[in-house]
């Protein structure tokens, strides 16, 4: 993997990142392709939306189609006809948030399984040993994900682990070998609460350990917006400006733009998507609901000229009726448009990283992003 | 509307049907889109797939959007963003099956929603009004569908009053103009339940109406494969050749090859979608569950080298996981396969009737197609 900053402003960043698989543009968001698909989208779809990069779930792939299959089926770019570049998680945030019983030691966790509360161990090496078997080009260490709100001492103990998970997460990597003839990165995984002392001490004990990137966990998890950002901001200093920067599972529009301002490279989340399914759909103006009966003979598109397939060729009024009668094509419309509109985000803003001015734009679509229409 | 018979061999029909929204080369099959979308399949998605008109239900429509939804929306070809030819049933057969407390009088039929059992009446000039506002290019009497079995004096009721309210509907029709600048052709249905001479005097009255083209309805309601066949040859040498005829709402491959033999050249069923839905996928050497776990590991297509996004993209390993994991994209990418396979079997049908091969590709296709892979 490579990493090249390619422009900043002020601590905004536009980079070029490369894996086996591709070329990615960051900052950039990733598509969540949970259990191997990202819901409801194509994968020629993904492509024409500009994806670059989607992100797997490990525990969601462990449990089903299991490795077994996994393996047996050339990993995951195979397996789901997805020739560009796959993030994996470590399974660590779905074991502390999905299953049920899980019981965390110095050497692992053991977990349910909320499918059918089947007993399962994950550990540092375990977790790799799944992610060579998946093929993702850049994989998670296993962490723990402390809750919010969460007292220093649990904070600082939790630290402790992750970094020590870190360390044997690397040693596994470096004893083992890529299964598909790809190369195989790992990131390192920030954490340490709310708490600024923790995360500088987590963000230099992972630094020390040269990872090939860094990801910031344990954030959006129920802390205000702003402490987040703080958070963020604070953090970054410890990490170096040559890796990449990874904010797991973040978030809105406004925090992803929040964070790229305070150097994030790269995020994923479930909103796009899940929103969509929800009805929910993000324009250059504001947020829809379009399931509302105020566009039921609505005949303009969601958003103007916006380039994506729903906004080029449907109808919010045609788009609210989809919804209205349950039909799965308004799931698919909606999470086209809601992709599209992420990515597009994400482009907008490296262009204006590149021409120095994110900040004065971030300002002003943030204004506009915050309407609901 | 214009239709061109191109080339029989024997009874089979290859001909060219021209709507001021295309050209559709017969046999055809068409894909049903109950409330303005095929289920789980773009608009685009048809087009390639190679759907050349598409039908629509003139009851689901006319509860939901609604007729006022639909006129402000200028029609469902603009609603749905669909360029191609739209077929619409007159709501009859969704009457009988689907809603409650219907009661029939000689001036049409009552029947409570199937969604709030608000109380609605069609009339057969109500329903080329509703037609008249969707604005299909072809659309179909109001008839009664006698349920199987059913005895030769209801039967013989029904037809009289089936022939009475196509005389009502073409009056309406010639009493009435396109609202949207296209015109619009209406089909009589022959019924007359399982009695070959109700049959003869169905299609023999609704001849001298001289309709555009020509519906065989109530069949595949119950009766043996078989009897319908005998049916479909009884009936349609009573029909001119010169004319369009429809099987409406069947049915299987083979039911429709064997309707084809039979002079059939128009087809609609939900079979390819809902099946797929289910997890059965249609290919050239028989059908598959592909929720089977034999198909765990297997890392090939479907159907060899079919042309179909989903056969040409993923493995029968990758479908059989994401209808193990319940996600969107298995059903999207089932109905896209079937609805490929119906579509390329009518173009290869025709392809045989243009070639006087017909008959034996059938026999020899069948026996393929009858397997359980």
């Amino acid at each position: 993997m490579k990493f090249n900053l390619v422009h900043t402003e002020s601590n905004a960043r536009a980079g070029i990142l490369e894996t086996d698989h591709g070329v990615i543009e960051t900052p950039i968001f990733m598509p969540v392709g949970t259990q191997g698909t990202v819901k409801a989208v194509e994968q020629r779809e993904l492509i024409e939306l500009g994806a670059q990069i989607i992100l797997g779930n490990t525990y969601h792939l462990y449990l089903r189609p299991g490795m077994d299959v996994m393996k047996s089926m050339g990993g995951l770019h195979k397996f789901m006809n997805w020739k560009k570049t796959i993030l994996t998680d470590s399974g660590g945030y779905q074991v502390f948030s999905l299953s049920d019983l899980r019981k965390i030691t110095q050497d692992g966790v053991t977990f349910k399984s909320h499918l059918d509360g089947s007993s399962h161990f994950f550990t540092p090496e375990s977790v790799v040993g799944i992610q060579r078997a998946i093929g993702s080009d850049i994989m998670m260490v296993l962490d723990e994900c402390p809750p919010y709100p969460c007292d220093e001492e649990y904070a600082r103990k939790s630290n402790e682990l992750t970094v020590k998970w870190a360390k044997l997460c690397q040693k596994a990597l470096n004893d083992s070998a890529p299964l598909y003839g790809h190369n195989q990165s790992l990131f390192g995984i920030v954490q340490g609460g709310v708490y600024q002392h923790l995360r500088q001490q987590s963000a230099e004990a992972l630094v020390n350990l040269d990872f090939e990137g860094y990801a910031i966990g344990g954030l959006a998890v129920g802390e205000p917006a702003e402490m987040m950002y703080d958070l963020i901001e604070f953090t970054t200093q410890f990490l170096p400006k040559e890796k990449p920067r990874y904010l797991m599972g973040v978030g809105t529009p406004e925090n992803l733009l929040e964070s790229i301002e305070r150097g994030i490279d790269m995020f994923d989340c479930v909103m796009p998507t899940r929103n969509g399914r929800n009805g929910m759909l993000f324009t250059r103006n504001g947020r829809i609901n379009i399931k509302n009966a105020k566009w039921k003979t609505d005949d303009t598109s969601v958003d103007g000229d916006f380039e994506s397939y729903t906004n080029k060729n449907f109808s919010k009024g045609y788009l609210r009726h989809l919804f209205q009668v349950n039909e799965i094509l308004g799931l698919q419309l909606a999470s086209i448009h809601n992709l599209s509109f992420y990515l597009w985000l994400m482009r907008e803003a490296r262009v204006q990283i590149l021409e120095n001015g994110f900040r004065k734009w971030k300002k002003e679509i943030l204004e506009k992003l915050a309407v609901q229409i």
